[in-house]
């Protein structure tokens, strides 16, 4: 499928020639050049590009999309993954995620979202929104994974000044570090956790903060009734209503889960241009018991994107699957077999994720940043092929990924990660470690 | 990861020892002779079998488990994936499933059946209970692949009794066929489609013939809401209750979707020892709006299992996903984190779904038939390895399956299915044809 060298492409920038793929309607080729944009795409530009490509793939009739865009997840919580399921929400916490993260280090933060990226790689993804805790760990692996991240502390201040006062610090720091580190694939977000973790003098400094510094916010909210109940109980107005007098809803938000989102709330995202995240198998899997209301948010104006929060409440990576569960929970719990098709639910991940995410990715037209993955039409979830957003939607998993490129350098090809087992062993050690760990007395 | 010459392997009935897989508690060898069977499973046991064992396959670490069952599905509807989607229930069997289905050929049924089946090999699924037309060629098509299906002709009589002869032959002659072939991995069943398409005396002829011939009874029962309120308004009765009338619930019927059963029916279910098959994807896509009651199910005594449906409403024949989105769906729709846990969810596959279809499947003891299935832990989906089960049925989809057997003859190894792409090319072009053909006038 390939010239042979390729132990000299993987996480280069060389110029690459990718011929024989299907986008949009019909057959192209795309030209990479080493300055990590797409050069060139179309029908048969082979021919003007031949003799500059460093390396040719060919696509062998593969479907080429943009790298999908993950809006919300821990990225670490991979090493947690399958430690706890099934359980009530306060007990899984209480009892197994917190023990578990009061004991996490910055080595585990490192090997966790190493893990992450090549999952993310893998299935497909090229971009990814995290927020978590030790993120200069988070930043180092997803700088040598290649991919790019828009990485945020968790702010959590419970209400305390103190606690807020080391809040803002460490969001300071982190902002601080990844300006420094001057990487176009990691940029830095404000990351206020929530509405009930976070106090509204927090959440004012973290909306003043991130437009003082033109970043972006990233927050969980909605994802529970109780969330909602206990904030009209404290603060006399609904989530949202809170948030904006925060200043927190702008443009550059990102609001993860929005199940329990009225309509007024719906319509109030949508007037403020913030984008959500959907997280249809977190949502299920912990039973929030309402889906997002997707109709509502899309007609409002707010821009719907996917999520597939942390390995701990999913239990995977894998925007495939993820599109699917949205277009199908979608139709079960609004009882409309109509609502989000298929090329909506695939859009969520592509154009509107990056958009989302602000790296100017989701597209492969030329000038785009080449971030672009090729699904195999070789297989059955590919086979037929009536109508490719249907196929990659309804019938193929992430597993269906062959080639995944990020910023002109090419990271899996033919499914093949270099370096992944050394990874896989590395983030098995330290989840063992860690629960190890966690599991002696002190 | 293997003795070289493994094209003498592929489908044919050797003595394999597996090593190095981990089953239960620990590490296991399992050794297969040329009977068909488990005839050796334990720790270290490849001391006593390498010299008798033509292949070896070095399992390197991976999960074993039994080959899947998949207890509700139209195989052949594989060519009309992708082909509608997201369209209201009515519009889409009217304007779209039908007229297509109009023009079906037996050949067709052959190579969608083909590719259905080279998606389970690929998928972990050894096992299926099938419901569609043209069953000779849909036996043909099993028979190559080398799994086991339970194959019945869709009996529709729409109250008219003239019909209903030419339906009662038909069932017949697929008995008649089934049995003459003598394929212990193909036994046929009787196949009224469901309570609002079969007349009572049409139930009541299959129930009979299912009994004479001591054959199972496949049927869908109460997907929908309208069923079961068109079923009270015609019968007096809900389905389940007719159903018991014309004695179809026996502890041979497989009945699929059930999401409209009200306690007392799932009470009944039960009492009669009924098999019944959930469809998660199939009924979120397809918006039915109420998930089926599991938790009053199992309680009952009913054998809950699992099923994909048809392409056309799923769109693929992956169990992984289709445990998952089992697990998921009872948790978030019954407001409940707790129902349907991993183990329990995986049971639904492999131990149930073995019971509904009766080959005597499900279970990887000495002397069981050797249907069994590796899963690659060198995956992101297996790491860490917390839980299998977890990592099963919440990480995995089916393509962590690297290798296949059943009935003793190996099918997939290392992800190779010989002859797999030019079945997915005669698919694709029998798919093609067959809509060419329906919108060709006549």
């Amino acid at each position: 499928m390939t010239t042979p060298e390729t132990a000299d492409l993987f996480g280069k920038n060389k110029s690459v020639l990718i011929t024989n793929v299907i986008h949009g309607d019909g057959p192209v080729d795309i030209f990479i050049d080493a300055s990590e944009t797409i050069t060139d795409i179309g029908h048969d530009i082979r021919k003007r590009h031949r003799g500059e490509a460093e390396f040719i793939i060919d696509g062998d009739g593969a479907l080429a999309l943009p790298g999908l865009s993950n809006t919300h997840t821990h990225a670490a919580m991979s090493l947690l993954r399958g430690y706890a399921d099934d359980m009530i929400l306060q007990d899984w916490l209480n009892q197994k995620i917190w023990p578990l993260e009061a004991h996490l280090t910055g080595e585990d933060v490192y090997w966790g979202t190493k893990l992450a990226c090549t999952e993310m790689i893998r299935t497909g993804t090229t971009a990814f929104n995290d927020m978590y805790f030790f993120m200069e760990d988070a930043a180092r692996a997803v700088n040598e994974a290649g991919i790019r991240a828009l990485l945020c502390y968790g702010f959590i201040d419970l209400g305390d000044a103190e606690k807020r006062e080391r809040e803002c610090k460490a969001t300071e720091a982190l902002v601080a570090h990844i300006r420094k580190k001057n990487n176009s694939r990691i940029r830095a977000a404000a990351g206020p956790h929530a509405p009930y973790t976070v106090s509204p003098e927090g959440l004012k400094w973290c909306a003043e903060f991130a437009h003082e510094q033109d970043i972006p916010l990233h927050i969980h909210l909605s994802e529970t009734e109780k969330e909602v109940t206990d904030c009209v109980a404290q603060h006399g107005k609904r989530p949202a209503a809170l948030l904006d007098e925060c200043g927190v809803l702008t443009p550059k938000t990102i609001a993860a889960h929005g199940c329990w989102l009225d309509d007024a709330e719906c319509a109030l995202l949508g007037k403020r241009g913030v984008h959500v995240a959907h997280n249809p198998a977190s949502n299920m899997k912990l039973a929030t018991h309402r889906a997002m209301p997707y109709r509502e948010l899309a007609r409002a104006g707010a821009n719907v994107c996917i999520g597939t929060d942390g390995c701990a409440s999913n239990n995977n990576l894998d925007l495939f699957e993820e599109v699917k569960m949205a277009a199908l929970l979608q139709k079960f719990f609004w009882n409309d077999p109509t609502i989000l098709p298929a090329p909506a639910a695939l859009a969520m991940a592509t154009t509107n994720g990056a958009k989302a995410l602000g790296f100017g990715t989701g597209t492969l037209d030329g000038g785009a940043p080449a971030d672009l993955i090729l699904v195999s039409t070789h297989l059955p979830c590919t086979t037929p092929l009536h109508n490719a957003a249907s196929n990659l939607v309804y019938a193929c998993s992430g597993a269906a990924v062959e080639t995944t490129i990020c910023n002109g350098r090419v990271l899996m090809l033919e499914r093949e990660i270099p370096g992944e087992q050394e990874i896989l062993t590395h983030a098995a050690h330290a989840a063992a470690d860690l629960i190890r760990r966690a599991q002696t007395p002190a």
